[in-house]
């Protein structure tokens, strides 16, 4: 059986990108950048001043000195006089330095009187340095400059810098869309009460918001019976998508149609089976050409029926795909490290990731749940981490320090 | 000066709960759940298989012995027939366990022939136990049972789990709207080429995307000249929103009117200037009556113009606010621990929060980035955490532990 890394490298190997697409910036969080953004401007466009006080000439200054205010210039003006060492600027935060001035001393520290009707400052600073609170124009960044990199997340940082450098539209990676099947005789909707020996569809509307939070957009196919007529026309509905999400019916039983319809929809298997606990049985494959016009390749995930596992496969592969489909792979999913908050053995020689839930305020203590089979979507509800333990029996001591993939 | 908890106090202080809407299933991921939330069924609803095999009674059991095969259960359907020590259904994942059967042996340890007509099975396991490959009914929750508590986030295994026991709409708090006004006379639109001295609004769109992600609808009001009468016409729009940010204008300077014209409008002050870097000039008021027909209050934050102070404020702050309206302020905001990259010299009194990025794929080193005075954007957009040190002047080595909030 392959391991998670290899399974994942296989689906790498045959990810396409997506489509690119211009979008407004109020639209933009959250999508993944598709060109470098390159700033039309400097930042700051002017030697600006960081403090509202007086601009003066540094060299030859001295506390106690007084000079005449050559006028006051504020945020969106721009100086008209230059000085020299016997005149100042009153200026505010965020306004461009007067030529000739090299420094600005902040407001508490000067007095003004009005001679004659003029007015003179007179400043306190015990000394002043070439520079002192003001930011050189450009020192941010200058006109030309590649700010952002293509395959960036928009977060609401990167939309402010997208604003300064003066982005109204935004070229993004479309957002795949992800058709998502629920097979299953035993299921009803969400909205219906369940007959004898039936239950509700909770892993269609879970996997649909799992597909909207990692950045893809669902498409509910609704569940499907299982027999070879619904599932064929229920699939082929799906490929025109550019994921199919497939949840149940890839296990060995006799009720396990969903590889063999799938191959009669013409989708080449990837690989079936990955050493890894909850999971072991999904099963992934392409088809090259879709039934859409757009004749791009379907990407095909049969995930494991039980809801813990299909949630960890979602995590580890379905949104790694996702993220790959827009250049972003590489960053995915980064663990962070913490100590178990209780000795946990390792039984299995698959790779694990077990629910688990911080314990502390502070993220760095963590509890493996005691999940009652892989029906349990109450304990995964409360999860907000997987803890990984390699495949290997092993007994592990309260406080190892163990990796954790947030939720 | 109060400190960063003080004001976070005084905040909650003043936090009303938001009224509370109903939203179908497909709408939820995000929300906060307003009610708890009560399953209306047993899970699983009955004694059920965790595999395909054979249901037999546990007690007596001997290797190699021959049972007839009484019928085959799959989900979805109700056995019909009760079984004995002489007899085994054939079962599938997730099927309820037929009358009489105590266990459930894996169909890989199984041999089917056929005599007379009629199926008999030869179990190879070597040896069972009561209860084996059963999960009972009730085991996960039970009818009556609260699964999840008001105040909850609704991640995607959570809209599995409300999917789960029935509901197709959920009561979930509304989302608080946020006005988000930019003041600023050297301000233009970010799709306006800057005329000398001005820089485009790159704070508004900030925020409201800030806004966005924290789970706010952000209404955004523009930017408004540095003068009374637009400030205040400007004011009385946002007054109408549960929360209105204004960003600029809360220094000491000549042009900072904010203060001034909020009193003018009825805003009472809470406080203003937090022991915080960056973001010491914060302001936060409140009126009781707002110009609306709902006659709630709204909640006012003056952030400081400069984008790291105001992005660093608006997650301390704003989000905290945003949080709590929904009864969530008290799991605000989760710290992890990480080392630091490079030593740090803790300059100030005042407690600082210092744009930072992770440098290693696990999240344990952390880079306090090199900031060019708080206009700089560019840095703020690569940072994904701020690590605090608190306001005592102290050198910090390389590798010392540090306190991080994950952005």
């Amino acid at each position: 059986m392959i391991s998670v890394d290899q399974a994942r490298e296989k689906i790498a190997n045959q990810i396409e990108l997506l489509a690119v697409e211009s979008v407004g910036l109020s639209s933009a969080l959250g999508r993944v950048l598709a060109a470098d953004i390159v700033s039309d401007c400097d930042s700051p466009p002017h030697d600006k001043s960081l403090m509202d006080g007086y601009a003066i000439v540094a060299s030859g200054y001295r506390r106690g000195e007084r000079l005449r205010v050559a006028e006051q210039v504020v945020a969106g003006q721009v100086p008209s006089q230059s000085i020299d060492r016997s005149s100042a600027t009153r200026i505010m935060t965020g306004a461009p330095i007067p030529a000739g001035a090299t420094c600005v001393v902040m407001v508490e520290l000067s007095q003004v009187e009005t001679i004659d009707g003029e007015e003179f400052v007179t400043l306190e600073a015990d000394r002043v340095e070439e520079g002192q609170n003001i930011l050189p124009r450009g020192c941010v960044m200058t006109a030309g400059e590649t700010v952002i990199k293509r395959g960036s997340r928009i977060s609401p940082a990167v939309v402010g810098l997208l604003a300064e450098v003066g982005y109204g539209q935004v070229e993004v990676f479309r957002q795949p869309t992800v058709a998502i099947l629920s097979t299953g005789n035993e299921l009803v909707d969400h909205w219906q009460q369940p007959g004898p020996g039936c239950i509700r569809n909770s892993n269609g509307p879970m996997i649909a918001a799992s597909v909207r939070r990692a950045g893809g957009e669902p498409i509910e196919l609704g569940i499907s019976a299982d027999d070879e007529a619904s599932l064929r026309a229920a699939v082929k509905r799906g490929l025109a998508c550019d994921i199919l999400i497939m949840s149940g019916g890839v296990s060995a039983g006799v009720m396990d149609l969903t590889p063999q319809v799938l191959a009669d929809c013409g989708v080449e298997e990837i690989f079936h089976k990955v050493n890894l606990k909850p999971g072991k049985p999904l099963w992934v494959g392409r088809i090259g050409e879709r039934e859409s016009a757009t004749n791009e390749a379907t990407l095909v995930f049969g995930l494991p029926g039980n809801p813990v596992s299909g949630f960890v496969c979602f995590e580890l592969f379905v949104r790694f795909a996702i993220h790959a489909m827009a250049g972003q792979g590489s960053e995915y999913w980064q663990p962070t490290t913490a100590k178990l908050a209780k000795s946990f053995q390792q039984k299995t020689r698959r790779d694990t990731y077990f629910p688990a839930r911080f314990v502390d305020g502070e993220r760095t203590i963590v509890e493996p749940l005691g999940w009652k089979g892989s029906a349990d979507l109450r304990t995964i509800a409360q999860a907000d981490g997987l803890v990984f333990f390699p495949g290997e029996p092993r007994e592990y001591e309260l406080d190892t320090d163990v990796l954790v993939y947030p939720l």
